[in-house]
């Protein structure tokens, strides 16, 4: 990264390492063509109570996140910083996640072409049954590619706290342990783990899977 | 870039930032096939009154543009200096853009697949409307992805100020707010912004959107 | 590779050679996509009587294996160091591999999605057949592209001692000379060779023909 | 490139520069997957009278070429070095070329996935008409859309003079400002120029409307 990108905030400097994660995720997934455009948004629960988050700053280019692109939210999504840039539009969706999922400590969304395209294609089966796929093992406590993983998709909305409501409710009615991310219609994949590590991994797995949807489609 | 390349022509010494910024974007946009076999130009406008545009020289490999690889043009898109290379063939699109566009500061043409494919496919339409994607929300002013945004597509043809009335035709009509690029068949995007960073914005947005219009036909 | 990821244990100092080679060849393999979410595995035959066999570790990320992700099995896959970490949960399948062809040097297995959306597609077949390309060419003896290859299909499972029965059942009956590598369903791809280079180039071969393949039923 | 691949070889010292542009090229094309498992071969025209052809060994991978996996051979395809490797088992494709196409400088072979299917699907039609696409312009002396290219398609052997045969009747008898490459069915591209820099510019302009045709086909 460049020297100019790489000053932190004083706001941010005791979590320059979580910031330094995030941006380099974000450079790959803007090779990968998953965070093109400014979309997208990642985050890491720095405490839990009270809720502090580390999100990215709205509308940022995702290839070039400088240390300055970051914003630290409370549980409600509010700036605890009164310097930081406003916090992604979606940061509401983060807030949410961390609430339902106590085990969670980061989440990513990644807008990807395969996720966008399925995402609308099976909308009015209001979600994506992913099994018996070798690949899903690479999801925290799937051990056999017989384990059936559901994906709901949500439709998009740019009303945050009433998707955030649907998110609430997948997650507080879902089995946590089988909950691992969710589409929004013509919008992306949120997927989560217990690190920033397990959370990667499971972006690389949906993605994957995703990808082998659409081709398997294009082949029928 | 390496050091053959990086010698600028006295004339172009005063804009070595600007050439060196569109000099990046080229090698960006060859490596993803947007702008392969010497296909595609950009320019900035360096001033509005009287009018300067740099622009890319006529013929040049965008994955390695040296300095020497750029022109200033006026507003009729005659080289301002003399010892100069051949602006590109297309230096009055440009040209027309600027003057029909108050806003904007950067133009930006890429020639991926996709716009070439669909350009061709959508030509009996006379354009590609695209709405209901989020990302549509990653260009200028657009705060919902429910926004409709139409990319007209022109034929083809060598004819170049025949093309730039139609360009003029259509960015005097449209709303300028609303007129983020538009498409020439079988030949790719044009988009601009207000600066070369939104310009460039507008590029990924637009081809993202495309590449989802694709897979999705592919799908069907 | 960075600094962190380049210390080696101890019981891995004499084979630090070919645990880079392996690390470089999961970086590819994950850059290509074929290495994501953890999945696959690779192995290089140290010696064969008694049988050492140098294979990745459990659960690792193929983008970025350290030094420590390797372990040193026997020829029924127990570990020879006890402080390694757990070997792959395949292992069986490189011993098996190694036992049945006596001139192979190393095993790779990669997980593709055109591996994992053809391996479903053509099951009921219970392989690919693959002839008349030139690319067969690239694999070892091939000398005409009018030789026909088959890579059986094998139902994916977690009893991994019944999927290697399978193995050596085909290893055993089919000529070893023609005996390319297989598939496993929605799982990927298991090919070989006498040493690293040769395996990692049937992985290039099969995989391209796998991409050309699944094109070609695209068209369709 | 790393120091073990940069000795170059006695009888290759006057040539450095080309072997390495030539080295260049064949990491470029592997990592678009245009020459994988040691497919494809490249060659320069050293002199015309006698012909001087310096061309890539037999069975090299691409990916990493060394100073040492080039020969130069003669019109007849035979080595002048005694001391060098075999040439490509193609060579005499390449002394066709240069025998029967008196400008050219430079013959490039690539054997991309769009190329093999593709030539499989149009070899009923015994080649494929290229028209109306921009990118057209960027070979030589095409200065319009309209412009028609035809690629011929070749049947596949391993009979090489017969191929060469084959070529030398098309580069004979079709007008040679026309005469852009060749097809070999489900074995890749033969392009040309008037020397290195037109020769990739071709590449990468065929490779391109390849990938055009194959796109729209998938979306028909």
């Amino acid at each position: 990264m460049t020297d100019q990108l790489a000053h932190a905030p004083s706001y941010l400097a005791e979590y320059v390492e979580q910031v330094d994660a995030l941006r380099e995720l974000g450079y790959r997934y803007w090779q990968e063509g998953w965070s093109r455009g400014t979309s997208s948004n990642y985050s890491v629960l720095l405490q839990r109570d009270p809720m502090h988050i580390l999100v990215t700053a709205s509308g940022k280019d995702k290839g070039r996140l400088s240390r300055g692109d970051f914003v630290v939210v409370d549980g409600a999504g509010n700036r605890i910083h009164e310097d930081a840039p406003k916090s992604s539009a979606e940061t509401l969706l983060h807030c949410i996640g961390y609430q339902c999922l106590p085990e969670v400590g980061a989440i990513l969304h990644t807008h990807s072409p395969w996720a966008t395209v399925l995402s609308q294609r099976f909308f009015p089966a209001k979600g994506i049954e992913l099994q018996d796929f070798e690949m899903l093992k690479g999801l925290r406590g799937v051990t056999t590619h017989q384990q059936t993983v559901w994906l709901p998709i949500f439709d998009n909305t740019q009303d945050i706290p009433a998707l955030a409501a649907q998110v609430q409710l997948f997650a507080q009615n879902y089995p946590s342990q089988l909950a691992y991310g969710y589409l929004i219609r013509r919008h992306g994949l949120y997927t989560w783990g217990r690190d920033l590590d397990e959370a990667a991994r499971h972006v690389e797995v949906l993605e994957f899977l995703l990808e082998c949807l659409g081709r398997t489609i294009c082949m029928q």
